[in-house]
C-alpha cells in the first residue's frame, strides 16, 4: 500500500510542479521562464521525488515507464494495475490542485492551455499527427534506455535520480514544441480532463506512442545490457 | 553554539542570494536572469551551504524546515527556538546587506519589490489568499515530504544537498508568480521588515502556511517511509 | 558488437537531442529555449548516455573523443575505425529522423539552418575560418582533458558522467556564436548531408579541428595526469 | 611543476569559458544566453576543472582561494607564490585567445565590454564604489566557507566540485550587475590587461577585496568546522 501511496504523490509532484511552471510562470512577462524552466521544472520533479521515494516504490511516476520496465524484466506484472491507477490519480488531483492555483488569478482560461498534449492545431508548434507520434516514440524509447542502463549494477551507485530526472528536462528541451512532450499518461490525462474537448478526444495518443517508445526502449537494453562483459 | 552560527550563516547566504538575485538581476534590462534565475539562485543557496554545514547543523535554514523536522521526528524540541531564531536574524542580516547594496544603484526603490512575499494585489501575478494559502502549504509539504525522503538512511548517501536545493528551484519555477515564493518564514521576515507597511502585514501568512505545510509534509513521510521493507 | 550498438545509440541521441533542441525549440517564438537551452540540452546527452551506456561502450559517442582517448592510451587502436562508423551512422540516422519531425511542421526549410557548423559567412555570428579553427581546437582540446581527468581513478568515482556532460554545455555556452558548435565530426556530419552544399563543403574543418584539439589535449593531461604523486 | 601547470590550465580555462560565455553569447541576438548562461559557464568551468585536475593541484584557479585556503590551514605558503603566477598567467593566455577569437567577427570592440569587473561608470548596473567592495567582500567570503566546508572531511565524498563550481554560479547569479562579478583577482587581470585604461585604474579593488573576504570566510570556517562533534 505504501508503494502505491508513494507513486500516488510522486505523480501528484510530476503534474503540478512540471504542469504547474508551464501553467504558471512560462509566459509571465518579462521575466517568465519561458520552455527552458519547465523542462527544468519536470526533470527536477523526477530527480527530487527518485531520491525521495526511490527506497520506496522505485519512483516510475509513469505507466509507460512501469510497463517498460515489466518489459525490460525489473517489474513484477502484478503490480502493474494498482502503480498505473495511483499513478493517473495522483495526476487527476494535481490537475484539480493546479486548477484551484490558476483560478485565483483573474484572466485564467483553462481552454487556453492548461498544458494539455496535443499534435496538429494543438499542437505548440502546429506539428501533424506523423510529427508527434513519431516524437513520443522515440522520445519515451531513449527515455527506458537511460532509466534501464542507469539503473543497471554496473552503472554509478545512487545517481540513477540525477541521470533520470535529466533525461526528462533534454525530451522537454527538444520536444515542447512539438506535442508540449507527453512521454507519461499520467501526466497527460491528469491535465487533458480539466481542458475536455480536443485534449480528451487527442489522449489517445498519449497512451499509445508513449507505451509503444517504452517497450521498444526497453527490449533495446534487454539486449545491449545482457551477458556483461 | 557553533550549529546556531552556522544557522545563521546559512539563512543569511539564502536570503542574499535568493532574494539577492531577485532584486539586482532578474530584471536587468535585456540579459536579466529572470524567474528562472531567482529559481536557481534560491536552490543553490541550499545546495551549497547543505554541502558546506549540513555536517555542522544539518542546515535547515528555515524556521519551516526545523518544525518539520521535528514534527518527523527528526529533530529535538529544545533546539527548535534557537534554531529559528538564528535564521531570523541571519535573514534580517541578509536584508540589511542586500538594501546596503541595492542602495548603490541610481533609482533603488525599496518599495518597488525588495522580493517581499505577498498576495492579492501584492502577489507579482495578482493571485489572490485562497491561492496562495493553498500554494505555501502545498509547496512545503512537497518540500518536507523531499527532505526526509532523500535524508532517510535508504537513499543515496551524500546526495541529499542535491535533491533538497533543486527542490527549492523546482518550488520556485512554479510559484513565484504566485507570492514570490517562500515556503520559508525567515526569507519571508527577513525582506519584509524593509519593506514595511503591506510586507508586514502580510507576513503572518508566510508563517502559517509554510509551517502548516511542513507538519502535513512531516507526517505524510512518516507513513510512508515507516517500517522499511 | 553490442559496443558498437551502444555507441550508434548514443551518439544519435546526441545527434537528435542536441540538434534537435536548436532545430525545433531554440527559436521557438516568446518562450524558446535560446542557445542556452541548446547547451544544456547537449551536455545532457552526454550525461544522460553515459550513465546509461557507459559501462557497455565507455560512451564516446564522438569520433575525436575515441581518437583523443586512444592517443591519451586508453583506447585500442583496433577498436577507433568500428566506433567511429558507428558514431556517424548514428549521426546520420538522428539527422533523419529530426528532418522528419522538422518536416512535420508549416514552413520548415532545412537550408536556413539545421544546426549544422560552419565558419565565415555561414556562422551564425559571422566569424572568419581563422577564429573557427581557433575556437574548435582549443574548445575539443580542454573536452579531452576534462574526459581524461575525470575518468582518472584518483578523481572522485562515478561522478564522470557529470563533469563531461556539463563540460559539452560549457563548451556550447560558450561557442555556438562562433561555428555553432561542433567539437564532434560525427555530430557535424549527421546533419551537414541533409543541409547539403556549403555545409559539406565546410565539413572538412568539423573533422579536422577537433580531432587536431582532441589529440592536443590527450598529450597534455599524459603529461599533467602521470606519475601520480 | 605539474602542479603549477595545471592551475594555468585550469585558470586559463576559467577566463576562456567565463568571460568568452560573456563576450561570446551573452548578447547574441533573441537567442543569447543571458547573464544567467554567463553564471553557469563561470561555474562550470570550476566544475569541470575539479573533476579534472582537482586530485593535480587541488584546483584553487584563484589568488584569493589559494590565500584563503592558507589561511584556513590547508594550503602551505610556500606554494602560494607559484600557484598565483600561474593563476595569473592562465589567466592572461586565455584573455588573449579570447581577443583572437573575438576578433575574427565584425564590429568587435574591446573598449565596449570584455567582461572586465569595474564600479561606478564601469559597473554594468551603475553601482558605486562602496556596493562593489561590499558585494566582492561578502561573495568571497562565503565562496571560501563553502569551499572549506565542502572539502571537510565530514561532508559527502567526492561531491566538492559541485558544491564549489554552483556556488560560483550562485555569486554571479547575484553579483554580475555590481561589478561584473570578480571574487577572483586572476579572472579580473586575464581581461582587464586587454581593455587597459579604467579596467587597469580599477583593477586593485578586484584584487583587495576578494583577497579580504577569502581571508574573513577562512576565519568563519575555521571556527565553525573546529572541534567536531
Amino acid at each position: 500500500m505504501k508503494r502505491y501511496c508513494a507513486e500516488f504523490i510522486g505523480t501528484f509532484w510530476l503534474v503540478l510542479g512540471g504542469c504547474g511552471s508551464a501553467v504558471l510562470a512560462a509566459g509571465f512577462p518579462d521575466v517568465g521562464i519561458g520552455l527552458l524552466g519547465v523542462a527544468l521544472a519536470f526533470g527536477l520533479t523526477v530527480l527530487t521525488m527518485a531520491f525521495a521515494l526511490g527506497h520506496i516504490s522505485g519512483c516510475h511516476l509513469n505507466p509507460a515507464v512501469s510497463i517498460g520496465l515489466w518489459a525490460g524484466g525489473r517489474f513484477e506484472a502484478s503490480a502493474l494495475l494498482p502503480y498505473i491507477l495511483a499513478q493517473v490519480a495522483g495526476g487527476l488531483v494535481a490537475g484539480g490542485v493546479l486548477f484551484l492555483i490558476a483560478s485565483g488569478a483573474p484572466g485564467f482560461d483553462v481552454s487556453a492551455g492548461f498544458a494539455a498534449n496535443g499534435y496538429g492545431n494543438h499542437s505548440p508548434g502546429g506539428y501533424g499527427l506523423g510529427a508527434a507520434l513519431l516524437t513520443e516514440v522515440v522520445m519515451t524509447m531513449v527515455f527506458l534506455v537511460v532509466i534501464l542502463g542507469a539503473t543497471d549494477p554496473r552503472a554509478p551507485a545512487g545517481l540513477a535520480p540525477v541521470a533520470i530526472g535529466l533525461c526528462l528536462t533534454l525530451i522537454h528541451l527538444i520536444s515542447i514544441p512539438v506535442t508540449n512532450t507527453s512521454v507519461n499518461p499520467a501526466r497527460s490525462t491528469g491535465v487533458a480532463l480539466y481542458v475536455g474537448d480536443w485534449a480528451l478526444s487527442q489522449l489517445w495518443l498519449f497512451w499509445l506512442a508513449p507505451i509503444a517508445g517504452a517497450v521498444l526502449g526497453a527490449f533495446i537494453y534487454r539486449y545491449l545490457g545482457s551477458d556483461p562483459s
